[in-house]
């Protein structure tokens, strides 16, 4: 089964119909001057470039919003790795549609395949070890909860996505509030009591103040793996409830190593931003 | 002087406010539980990989609609190129609205600026050739007014903006209206007469059809350098107004060869889908 | 075939829904207070004013976004010419629909029949010349889209859409870049490509330095009709693809005179800020 | 003093945001340019065609939405007369504000204007008696709240706003209700009780009628003069505090002797629909 | 039958979609996890605690907007009296839609019946008598539009809607007008003419002032109740159109008392704000 | 120092934006008319019934947004006890801004105050104890986010704030998966890695297998004193990382047994659904 999780459209349409309007603009003069609306026509979705493909059910409603009688027939699913020459997606439905339509799908269909490509490729990297990869805040902006979906097509785990759902204390928070154990302390009373509180540590001092205040997730950032492994070793042998993040320096050939340190969770923004977009393109058929 | 042009803030404040919230949603739960707000900070902003910078503007009016009082004093300007290490920006304000607009300011920034560094490696290929490098809508849905100038920082030049400044007869629209010269002829009676219609071929036939009915741009599509090269005499031929546009198969490798050829513009996207971010980071110097 | 094109709904929703809830308000209280919802009714749109129609499409969407159930049956097409007494349209539906959509629903139609009126009678007086006749900007805030669909189906051709699908140096913005050269060169480098640049003139040097710096448009602004076909025939002599538009004191009385220089387009806000609105009215039946 | 009352820009911003983005688009694209921000210029508004002004304070308004620093200085007020050639208003500003914001701001004025001045010749007509001139809900989609100010300053009064502040019993909700006194019964219980309900009649027994049955307001619909004075004098003698409005057919000619009945409104359409535009121009003085 | 009106769902959709989103966020996360869009289920909704049931229309509205395939059979009708345990409505329909929605839906229904219920008791002390419970404009910010139903709903008559469908001179307005003939006289000339003017009486004095210069309707504010029966007096015996209405202490136990006064309107706030949510409850039945 | 946090305004001033249009809608009708824009006035806030204040920064700028010239002097803070009689708040400014920002300022600070007092009744039965009083997703439709913000000036702490930043599994979640093994494995993987999963659970077998599957919160529901404690040791022998949450019955009368038990935190929704408004008033004093 997917783990990926698309959000009701009551959440996307508002997102959908912006980006439409953004390429329509005041009207596709080109569709709209040649009467193309009555015109019954087919076309292929065609990948150029082998990959995981993302997004097929955002294509299909942005279809959907600009005429709802056309027909897409999603020849395979979200997450499925395809290659070059695959048909992924066959439409139908009135040339003026297909033809007003095919830049945006194909331009969001593009990005999230081109993520959840690059994705894939690192969680291939660590798939029989227990860490997962998870991603970041660093995303494209008003496309996060998008692309958090297609690392999730990728075969990933998402971070919090947003200021809002979780706690991070950086340096600079800690430095601010006088320490770990104060700024623990302050963010705890005065924030939804569900919300987890991490803390990003740079030595194993910090690693043990981060867990005797009571953090839920301790974050090791850049460390070398050899302090890794210690910092494991010092938070699993207090307790088995708190999660332990690697995050920094993450690239293909690193992140096994990292893995094997024994932390839950290793978090990369590079599927995000060191990504390219899978090339895919549409075909009319008639 | 800067050759790209940025929108008035009248039509980019409700982008950034809306980028802001994504990122917000109902408060930034660390920053908010540590009663960041009265305290003032300082932070500079670094270059963390050689590159164009793009965007400064953009973050400094994202950390203003934060916080009117926050100064952002920009040390270098769009375009330029920085090396490693360069400081880009200082900033000063409320720690709250450093940390707050950190992310959104850099996650904008670091995209464009990675647009212009990829398009500025396309445009120097070609810098002592008349040829263009031009931009297409292949762009991050919500995004294209800004991506499309980070392509202009980089020292390309904008296609259309969207369906509705410009027309592009592709084949399935001319075989709709049953070839280029009807298709041309329903079009300029029913589009603003100030737009351009521009028209796809694949043939000398398709050229010499387009050059005929008026087209106003002629877009050479795939062609290889020595068709490009007959079509282009064709073309001036005929007319020293209409425009040529050469498109598909442009790499860093091929630019030159199909700059050569005499076309007036080379339209890819790779400087969009194909580029990464540029790595940028902000550091908190008090 | 009707010129004329109209937007996608996708576009114009929006637009209706706000003009709708600018007449209900908090509810219409009249229609509420009677409990119309359940009883069902007939209309007839009469013509009260002979004139063109226009926007016929517009009140049918404005009463389905009221209760989807309601069915409008146009009897006439929009840009047909129709006498007084002539039905229209006739509509069934709930009475709540059809009494509280009424006035908005007439409002547009009598507004833009008003306009596509006034230009047909424009367009009538030279209507065996080649040129032809095209609208403004000076438009009603917020309804620029539908007047100018009604420009287009009294017979008209549009001009620009708004500030960014064309470009339109008048002397304020030559003055302010130093010439006709200078502006068009600084701004050639700077807009979408595709994008005309036109040039307003008023003297045979200013048409001269137009067509010697590349204008895609010259405007003879305001000139004789003796100096107007000179500039006709400097410009056709040097190319004939500049297009040229004859602009200021444009009546019934001299566009016709005005046409017979031989220019292309003879722009006029007359049909717009000079006509009336035309009277149509609905009438319950059942 | 003006009896005209202009809602707060609280209220009226998005509309003057959304008008202006309507003609800005994704960006004035001459203007941006020609970096025309930097540079400061004057600018005079002229009156082409004499009549009664209305909308400078929201001419005003718009340039400061696009550039706060702009200076407008009204030379007049709203409701004034003024002759060809007068100077209405001095501005002072970046070029950039000034040219962008031209086209939006004099399109409202020349609207509003065109509607006070043709209502000032209504008013003028009947101004030494006691009968006042009121507006209808025919007007333009999006412009009410702004046309109906503009039959203010003409020296009319308003009529209700839209389909909530005010109840209205035409013929058609009074037979779907099975009489004027089961209507007027059912509105009574089931609206805001401040509110008003209005009848209208076309013959005396509805006149009784509605008196017998507590309307509010009595409309006189399109009765001819001497039916009319009956109908006045049968609602004065019965109380001084049913108000009686005249309706249809009203026009220059007429108006007077509707006005000399004794009714205390006359309704019309026509300031607001047979109107044209003020001719206003916008002139660059440095 | 049912006095209260509930405004079409043009109007209220915007808000109902806003309290959808205030919930969901990103994504109902749990409902999400648990692919619960496939399985179907079937709710009841109970009564825990006696009242009159307001708000099941707009529960169903909740509903369909999550997924249009749900069925919401409400077994009552708003304004009905439930005792404990009584099942108000089965819904059927995907488990997703039920669970996203319960909380959006019940919270609504739980405060409108609260204030329904609140009005029941207020309104049956006085059922029996002329005089007419109405609302005020303390009401919850965005909720007016359905609080003021739920008033409706309980039995009770809706005062004003906002500051726009009526005039209320309070004290503050007299004084600064200069006195009550003075501030009638200035707003009359300068409202939508079919909107009433009330003024805030505290003395017979200013009774008096207020029939003379012809406000439509006068408030007795915190009158005790004989000077208020001879307010009642002064005015009835002038006009048998002027609506009188008391404000100020009303309670269950002095509710009756001031009815009895003879006044036509009696205000109170307490439904609204003395009232607490009625509870309800979703229980899933498979 | 006061633990309650107010988000920023970016986020709450579109919320106060559409709660003063609620109420202004077309505009103030009296105060426009009166022209009360130009003088000046000045006004105390009242405490009118003892009680703790809450939502005075938000009145501020209730009357900014409305004139940015007033001024808004707190005389306490949000969080305070004040006696009837209290002087909270003065403020200058137009008449205009008083008069019209009055009862948009006050429903909102009242409505807030009524819930931050009923949430210290509940706090200081329980202040002795660890035990936290926390809310729950029972709120006000569009309201949420400050009726949580007035739970906290209460004294109270949050539980999420909506459905996307934290997990519950109730009975129909768990039944629907399979159990809360399959349930929290399932929920595990697809969820946002930082959130919590919390499980309803009704007996100590549901404990037990929460516990064991890995829950991070232990709702205990309904259960009697005895069994919660019981409960309770089970999982503090486990873990002192699991947070316990009573809900149910929570009153006045009974929270004080359900704090002994030793549970970590208290769910009600009694501060919000059964609070009712805090009696506060303006007074204009010149």
């Amino acid at each position: 089964m997917l783990n990926a999780v698309l959000p009701s459209f009551l959440v996307l349409d508002p997102l959908l119909h912006q980006w439409l309007l953004e390429d329509i603009g005041r009207g596709d003069r080109t569709t709209l001057a040649l009467d193309l609306e009555a015109q019954t026509g087919q076309a292929h979705w065609l990948v150029k470039e082998a990959g995981v493909i993302a997004g097929l059910p955002l294509a299909e409603r942005v279809f959907a919003l600009l005429d709802s009688q056309t027909r897409f027939l999603a020849q395979v699913q979200d997450g499925q790795w395809c290659d070059r020459g695959t048909v992924i997606a066959k439409i139908e439905g009135s040339l003026a549609a297909l033809l007003t339509g095919e830049r945006t799908a194909l331009n969001l269909a593009m990005r999230l395949s081109g993520i959840a490509t690059a994705t894939r490729r690192y969680v291939e990297k660590i798939a029989d070890l227990p860490s997962q990869l998870v991603d970041t805040r660093k995303t494209t902006p008003g496309l996060r909860i998008l692309e958090k979906y297609a690392v999730q097509v990728g075969g990933a785990i998402n971070h919090r996505m947003g200021l809002d759902d979780g706690v991070m204390l950086k340096d600079n928070h800690i430095a601010a509030a006088g320490g770990i154990g104060p700024a623990i302390a302050q963010v705890r009373g005065r924030i939804p009591y569900p919300l987890t509180i991490e803390v990003e540590t740079e030595s194993l001092d910090q690693v043990t103040a981060a867990l005797e205040h009571g953090a839920d997730i301790i974050m090791l950032d850049n460390m070398p793996p050899e302090l890794m492994r210690q910092a494991v070793q010092i938070i699993r042998a207090s307790s088995d409830r708190v999660k332990i993040e690697a995050s920094g320096n993450v690239t293909l050939e690193t992140i096994r190593t990292i893995a094997e340190t024994g932390v839950d969770y290793i978090s990369s923004s590079a599927p995000v931003t060191r990504s390219t977009w899978l090339d895919l393109s549409m075909r009319l058929t008639s």
